[in-house]
C-alpha cells in the first residue's frame, strides 16, 4: 500500500450555493491523502467525468428526486474510472467501472444513490470509455426510456428534440428515425444542425440562434408534432406548444434554458394547447428504470454496431481544476456532443 | 302553422370580438320571425340554456378544438328544449330535447358540431331537465370522463378538484369519493366550501377567497397530491404542482382565472415538478368521448338515484337578454352549482 501515500486527491467541493450562473467562489478545491479502501470497497482513480445539465439542479437547495449536494461535499458527477485496490471480491484492479464517482481523483466507493447503481463494471467492445458516459450511460437511458416509455413514438410520427446535438437529443433522434418517425432537431449553430442532418441522418434541423424557431416548426413540421422531447423549455417549448397535434405528446426531460434563472421559472404560456390537442406532458427521472438498462445498453448497441446509431463526446482536458470551466460550457451551449471532463489516462 | 307566424325569435349574436372580459357592445340582441322546419328537421322551443366558462373561449378567434363563434351568429350555447314541431320521425311535439340550441328563443335544427350528437331526447325520470345539463349533461361527462379516463384515480388517492361547488367539480369530486380517494376541494367563499363537504361529502375545502391556498394543500394534503383536476389554472395550479406526489396526474379541464387576460396567459412557472415526481399533464375534450355518454349517463344515475350523489344548479330568470349578464357571473365566481339561464317555462 505505500504507493497509496504518494496519491494527492484533489477534489472539486461547493462552496456556497449559486444563484443565477454558477461563479467561482461557489467552488473549493482541496486537496486530500487517499486511504486505503474499506473491507468490501474499491479504490477507484477517475478517467472521465461526465458533465450534465442536471447538474446545476443537484446545486439549490429544493425538493427534487435526490438531495442537493450540501455545502462542503464532493460535487456529485458520474463518472468512468479504473480500480487500483479492490477489497470486493466483484472487481480486480484495472477494471473499468462507471458509477457516481464525485469530482475528484480518486474514489473510495461509489456514493450509490437511491434506485441507481453503484460501480458497475464497462464493457469496452461495446464502446468507448466516453460513450459509456453517453449512449450507454445516463444520456443514452434518457433518451431511450423518455422517447420510447414516456414519448411512445408510432411510425410516421413527427418527433421535435430540442438540444439535438447534445447528448440526449443525438439519442433521441437516431432511436426515433429507427422507429420509423421524421425527426426535426433543435439545435444551435449550423455546425451542430449540419451535422444531425448530414452524420445522424435527421430530416432536418432549426438553428435556434440564427432564426426563428416558430418558422422553422412551421416550415419543418407543416402537420404539426406528434412527439417533443424537450430538453430546452423557455420560448422554444412555447412554440412547439402552439403546433401540437392531437393526442401529442410532450417528455420533459430538462429545461437548460432555466437552470441558470435567478427569478422565478417562466411557465409554458401555451400550455392550454394541452387541453385543445388532448395532449400530454410528462416529466421522467432515469433512475426509475435502472433495472431495464442492461436490456437497452445491449439494443443501443446493436445500432451502434450495424451503423444505424452514431454518438459524439466532446472530451474536455484539464482534470478536477478544470470541472468548473468545463461545466459551464453547457449553458452556453458551447459544447458539441456529449460534454465529458478529461482526469487522468 | 298559423301559431308559428305570432312567435318572435330572440337571438343573442356577437357583435365583436371581446379583449378581455366580455363588455355589453360585443353582443348584440336581435328579433326574427319563425319559420317552419324543413323536411327532417324539428323546430325546437328553448327552455333552459348551460352557461359554461369555455365560451369565452368560443368568442376568441384562435385555433382550437371547435371553429370560433362567428361574427354576427348566433352565440352557440347548449340547452334543453321542447318540441314544437317535428318533420322528423324521431321526435313528436312535446319530446324534451338537449342539443346545440344557440343563444335564442327557437331553433329549427340542432347545429351539430363535429364528434357531438345534435338533438338528443331527455329522460326526465332520470333527473330535471336542469340536471339534463349538469350531472348528465357536457359538465358531467366532462368531470366522468375526464377524472376516470385521463386521472385514473386510485383507491386512496388525494384528489384536488378546483372550482369544487362548480358543475364540473361538484361531480368530480363525488365520482372520486365513490372511488375511494381523498378529495380536497377548492371553491371561492365559506357558502360553497360548507356545501361541497356537508352536502357533497368532501374530506375538505379550501376557500381561495379567505385564505392562503398554499397553506391549505399543506394541511389538507400532507402527503401531496396524487391527482389534480384544474378548471381554473393560474396561481392554483402552481400551488398545487408544487405539491405532487410522485407520478401525479394533472387532468387539465380548464382555466378560468385566465380566459379573461388581455396579455398573454400565464403559464404555470412550477411545470417542473412534472419532471421531479415523474407526474403528467393531459388534457380532455369531452366530445371525444360521445359513444360511452349514455353508459356513463346511467351510472351517475345510479349514484344519484341511490343518495352517493347530489347536483346542485343555480337557475338565473330573465330569457335571452339575461344571457351576458348571467355569462359573466361564471367569471366572478358568482354562481353557487351549474350555471343554468332560464329562457322559458
Amino acid at each position: 500500500m505505500n504507493t497509496l501515500a504518494s496519491l494527492v486527491n484533489h477534489q472539486l467541493r461547493l462552496a456556497s450555493r449559486p444563484v443565477g450562473p454558477i461563479a467561482p467562489q461557489n467552488w473549493q478545491l482541496t486537496e486530500a491523502p487517499v486511504a486505503e479502501p474499506a473491507e468490501g470497497q474499491v479504490l477507484v482513480q477517475t478517467l472521465l467525468l461526465s458533465l450534465d445539465p442536471a447538474m446545476r439542479g443537484w446545486l439549490n437547495d429544493t425538493r427534487s428526486y435526490i438531495p442537493p449536494v450540501g455545502i462542503g461535499e464532493v460535487m456529485r458527477a458520474g463518472g468512468i474510472g479504473r480500480v487500483l485496490v479492490s477489497r470486493d471480491p466483484a472487481f480486480a484492479p484495472g477494471d473499468l467501472v462507471s458509477g457516481l464517482l464525485g469530482a475528484q481523483d480518486y474514489c473510495a466507493a461509489a456514493q450509490a444513490i437511491p434506485g441507481s447503481r453503484a460501480l458497475q463494471k464497462i464493457d469496452t467492445r461495446l464502446g468507448s470509455p466516453s460513450q459509456w458516459l453517453n449512449v450507454f450511460g445516463i444520456p443514452g437511458m434518457t433518451a431511450y426510456f423518455g422517447l420510447l416509455d414516456v414519448g411512445q413514438p408510432k411510425p410516421g410520427d413527427t418527433v421535435v428534440v430540442s438540444g439535438a446535438a447534445g447528448a440526449v437529443g443525438q439519442t433521441v433522434g437516431q432511436m426515433a428515425r429507427i422507429k420509423g418517425c421524421r425527426v426535426v432537431g433543435i439545435a444551435g449553430g449550423p455546425a451542430k444542425c449540419d451535422w444531425v442532418v448530414r452524420e445522424l441522418g435527421f430530416d432536418a434541423c432549426i438553428d435556434y440562434k440564427s432564426g426563428s424557431v416558430r418558422d422553422g416548426l412551421k416550415q419543418h413540421c407543416p402537420q404539426g408534432v406528434d412527439l417533443y422531447f424537450d430538453n430546452v423549455g423557455g420560448e422554444i417549448l412555447d412554440h412547439v406548444l402552439a403546433r401540437l397535434r392531437p393526442k401529442a405528446r410532450i417528455v420533459l426531460c430538462g429545461a437548460i434554458s432555466q437552470y441558470n434563472a435567478t427569478g422565478a421559472m417562466v411557465g409554458p404560456k401555451n400550455y392550454m394547447a394541452l387541453l385543445v390537442q388532448r395532449a400530454r406532458m410528462e416529466g421522467m427521472v432515469v433512475f426509475d428504470y435502472a433495472e431495464r438498462f442492461p436490456a437497452a445498453i445491449a439494443e443501443l448497441a446493436g445500432y451502434l454496431k450495424d451503423g444505424r446509431m452514431k454518438s459524439r463526446e466532446d472530451i474536455v482536458e484539464g482534470g478536477i481544476a478544470a470541472f468548473p470551466r468545463a461545466l459551464d460550457m453547457l449553458f452556453s451551449g458551447q459544447n458539441f456532443g456529449k460534454l465529458v471532463l478529461k482526469v487522468a489516462e
